[in-house]
């Protein structure tokens, strides 16, 4: 998918949320365990029911894998599914995937070409040709980490070379690599103040944003200083929507959770003249 | 397996090989391409042929995702079988894996609990909170990213905060997060001239050092800078032993390759008293 598709897709919709399928088999509801393959259930069930209001979805790769290869085979039955009846909805594998030029390019081939996913988070501590082979496909994307929205993120982000932080480092050196075309960066929603600091080092790449919801971010703040003129933005939330009930409704409760977001997102579209 | 563990298969064996199964299906002889499943027949082969002569096995787990499901399971059953058959070698999922604590306990899950690797390759960038979860297992192994041995490794790893770079300073302070008894941190072997500074920062911690063969680096020189009193280092060579022929004596080749190598090291370990 490209920009221009994406962008329309969100003025479409009148929505940025991104909705993370980070399915953890413990949390589905008890009443799927005994279907074949749970987690692929629980995830029909919520993108039937979110897919209205959503413009993306981001698959954690880590919940998956955590299963072995039946956790593999739950991954591209999702996967299959969206891209076929939901063919305009941008599809995100959060693998944070990156290493030597060789091994890259196979997470690449992975992702990219065998299973058609949009776009792969990648991890910048290797340098240009850890991420290269993620920019080779036409109309897909790397989303390179900046600034995350865990603690962590003080211990090595924040590594002050000469008045430059590592993660802005990372950002004016990688925005060379790519395009506002196929490249995004991931920056914390916990972290929005620092979003207008970033704006002026990426004016009109898209942002991932992680950490609305369970992990605290304010939407508000993240919406003001984050979107831009093709809006620019993908907000992610994950447990805040799919786990937001566990019983036989869970999925109409997700579908609510996911309008509320969309019509708060409506709001700062409408503020920004974008719709 | 625990450092005393290690190090006695290292005395035993008069090697500090780790073999990297970094098998491309492309790259596996014609002849194997009819087998049900290729990857796992050609990687027994290998196995059976240079168990004598190393001491690990680390496998790229890129080159199995790329295949998919049936690239999980192709790994899923060489781990099975080293486990089975040469229970005293040490196996490392190169995965280079790390996301929020929540995430990145599901990673840990996956390689360290229901799969029984011994450790898993991890990537810093997102600090304590994403490396912590592959700590909490006994007796198993979170093996840092420190320096690289790829060109990108000059992009941020080499950022220098009054005096300290990048790579020294998730060395210095990610020691403190386990003890040398959990965590090792990767070298690579084309920095070798690095290990002397890099040895004074984690004097007794293992360190596992791609770069041998194809990429090029020196294992004398790796010898002589990173020794320390307990061996302290595993050595992988992956293209110049698994791919060094592709006839049906490939896997003749590939022994015969390994224990040139253990001989070198015999020499190495010798001269520094160690057996």
């Amino acid at each position: 998918m490209n920009r221009t598709q994406l962008f329309n897709n969100i003025i479409r919709k009148r929505s940025f949320l991104c909705v993370g399928l980070d399915t953890e088999f413990d949390k589905i509801p008890s009443f799927l365990k005994n279907e074949k393959d749970p987690v692929f259930e629980f995830n029909k069930r919520i993108i039937k029911a979110t897919q209205q209001y959503t413009v993306a979805y981001k698959l954690n790769v880590a919940f998956y894998e955590s299963r072995g290869s039946d956790g593999w085979i739950s991954l591209e039955s999702t996967l299959k599914y969206i891209k076929k009846r939901y063919p305009d909805i941008y599809v995100i594998a959060d693998a944070k995937r990156g290493d030597i030029g060789n091994s890259s390019k196979m997470y690449a081939q992975a992702f990219l070409k065998n299973m058609p996913f949009d776009a792969v988070t990648v991890t910048p501590y290797m340098g240009e040709d850890s991420v290269a082979p993620f920019l080779s496909y036409e109309d897909k994307w790397a989303i390179l980490l900046a600034l995350t929205s865990n603690k962590g993120a003080d211990d090595f982000q924040y590594h002050n070379d000469e008045g430059i932080k590592l993660f802005e480092r990372v950002l004016t050196v990688a925005k060379k690599w790519g395009t506002t075309d196929n490249m995004m960066f991931v920056v914390g929603a916990t972290r929005a103040e620092t979003i207008r600091e970033i704006r002026k080092i990426v004016p009109d790449h898209f942002l991932l944003i992680p950490g609305i919801g369970a992990q605290g971010g304010s939407l508000a703040e993240v919406s003001k200083y984050g979107l831009n003129n093709k809006c620019g933005l993908l907000v992610n939330s994950s447990r805040g929507i799919i786990f937001a009930d566990n019983t036989e409704r869970f999925d109409k409760v997700a579908g609510q959770k996911a309008r509320e977001v969309q019509m708060e997102m409506e709001g700062y579209l409408s503020e920004k003249n974008l719709i």
